[in-house]
């Protein structure tokens, strides 16, 4: 098989990415998100909020890595951020086989450099990677507060918890980490978000 | 209003591109395709396909051009490019109104920046802006070709008109163009697409 039918293979897999159904629901339209126009807004998100990442971070590759980032859900499927541990376990191993079978439709040299990338977003050592996941944490929220709480009125679900996920925002981008601070507590006021486990959303 | 509430609010009004449901029929998930998802699906032709644009193009910007060209359908909807040409001009209207108002939710530098791509993809006078162009006329062919026809069987569509949307191609990527050439004539001798207007596609 020649270089373009590889290539060709990997985009028609991929495309499969906009049958995931995500946990997100959305004002307007009012359905819930697919995983391949989540990646396209996050890509809208970095190209606005672009001078909010650390100085000398390389916002293309930003780019690149959320457009990249949950093509390996065309295989694992989407799980809630809230899940318990044992499922996020076994969501990456299933994610980390996906990545090996998906990538390796490319030819061997992009195979490399597209899981590279999809690593780098794994691993969140770098500022671009740091910066992008901090935008996969920063959208759901923007989309919660426009619905009404949305995921956030999962049974069980405080602002404890929506906390941990504000602070790997802090962590990609300070600025935008206290933005969403100021909006999970605006959330609990507005009763959105239960402010502990004895305090139900309204 | 501060930068920030400028940026979410210019966030928020392009997340409804996820609402434009376009002319593609899609295989799997078997259902219209969407503008947003349709960009995602554009930016990864841009990186598995990069090889085949002219030495010398700047990947980040086609990147960026495919991620932010079609905004403006939240404003101005989605058009066939099989449409007459009267309706384009309005449509081509509609769409420079919808960037003026799109465009503007942004900090004036920002919108500046963003009009600037966005202009540059509809001039189609830089390669960047040839090949992102190449790219967004080869998606719906191989998306076509996956459903055994789709807006190829548009009642007056023939090979002749489609072949004017490969010209487009072959001007981005020479190799991508003539990929395209042999897909036309696949799909003619499959009975998808018609030779002319006195034969029906199958």
């Amino acid at each position: 098989m020649d270089r373009l039918d590889q290539q060709l293979q990997f985009v028609a897999e991929a495309g499969r990415l906009r049958g995931v159904v995500r946990q997100t629901t959305l004002a307007d339209p009012a359905r819930r998100e697919n995983s391949a126009e989540h990646s396209w807004h996050l890509t809208m998100l970095a190209l606005a909020l672009a001078e909010y990442a650390p100085a000398g971070t390389d916002l293309a590759r930003v780019v690149a890595m959320l457009a990249v980032h949950d093509v390996v859900e065309v295989d694992a499927g989407d799980l809630s951020v809230y899940a318990p541990h044992a499922d996020q376990a076994r969501q990456s191993v299933a994610e980390h086989v996906a990545a090996d079978r998906l990538f390796n439709l490319l030819p061997a040299d992009q195979a490399g450099a597209m899981r590279t990338l999809w690593d780098e977003f794994e691993e969140r050592a770098t500022s671009e990677a740091r910066f992008a996941r901090a935008l996969d944490r920063l959208q759901p929220m923007l989309e919660n507060v426009k619905v009404g709480g949305g995921t956030w009125r999962q049974p069980g679900i405080t602002a404890a918890d929506v906390m941990t996920k504000v602070a790997l925002i802090e962590d990609g981008s300070p600025e935008l980490g206290q933005f969403a601070r100021h909006l999970v507590e605006q959330a609990v006021r507005d009763g959105i978000l239960a402010a502990d486990p004895g305090t139900a959303a309204k």
